[in-house]
């Protein structure tokens, strides 16, 4: 299933993932986000490299059950998203004419709280 | 791609949805919400049969472009939800023991706004 995620005191989507049923069950007991990697094919806890631990202060599923809302406080810089900036989405779409080509995209919030060179080990 | 709709008042998270290129381009142009229903294979207007037409006041794309954010204002009663509710996020989780058979669900912002089986036609 689908997982948003959102900041507990500003309401700000911060990022999507997905999860398992091994993920779900874990954020639940847990109270940390946990999500299921598909790329990597593997369960993972936000945060266990980098530190931006997501507490859930609030979990919600969707109407048809394949979505869940998490309300979260992120530890360390606040960080979510793994260019370093805060929220996943940084960027806006112009909108009121149609597209033609690649979209120009705005920057918006676009600072970052960390340098992910320094963070994330390279494998 | 998977589209996240919030409230561009409250911010809530109100419903998930998918967009192909059509939906996605169609939104840009028109500043009105379209997905594609993957369960029906076809392009869809919001509120096109219920009146919960989505004007999109500003739209994100996240950080590996598989995502957009759609910040909207709701038409009609501003429900979002299928069921009548304003978001389809209206039933939370307990946190804090490992779930064990099927989850028991709190009901909250269970209002529903209008009655599903008068403005849905069955087919």
């Amino acid at each position: 299933m689908t997982a948003v995620v959102t900041d507990a005191g500003s309401g700000d989507v911060l990022m999507l993932a997905h999860m398992n049923a091994e993920a779900l069950a874990r954020t639940i007991e847990t109270r940390e986000a946990h999500f299921y990697s598909r790329s990597r094919g593997k369960l993972w806890k936000k945060g266990e490299d980098s530190g931006h631990v997501q507490t859930v202060v609030e979990m919600r599923v969707d109407c048809d059950q394949d979505a869940v809302l998490l309300k979260v406080r992120v530890a360390g810089t606040g960080a979510s998203c793994h260019t370093g900036r805060i929220s996943c989405f940084y960027r806006s779409i112009p909108l009121g004419s149609a597209p033609s080509g690649e979209l120009k995209l705005d920057f918006i919030g676009d600072a970052k709280l960390f340098d992910p060179a320094k963070v994330y080990k390279q494998p």
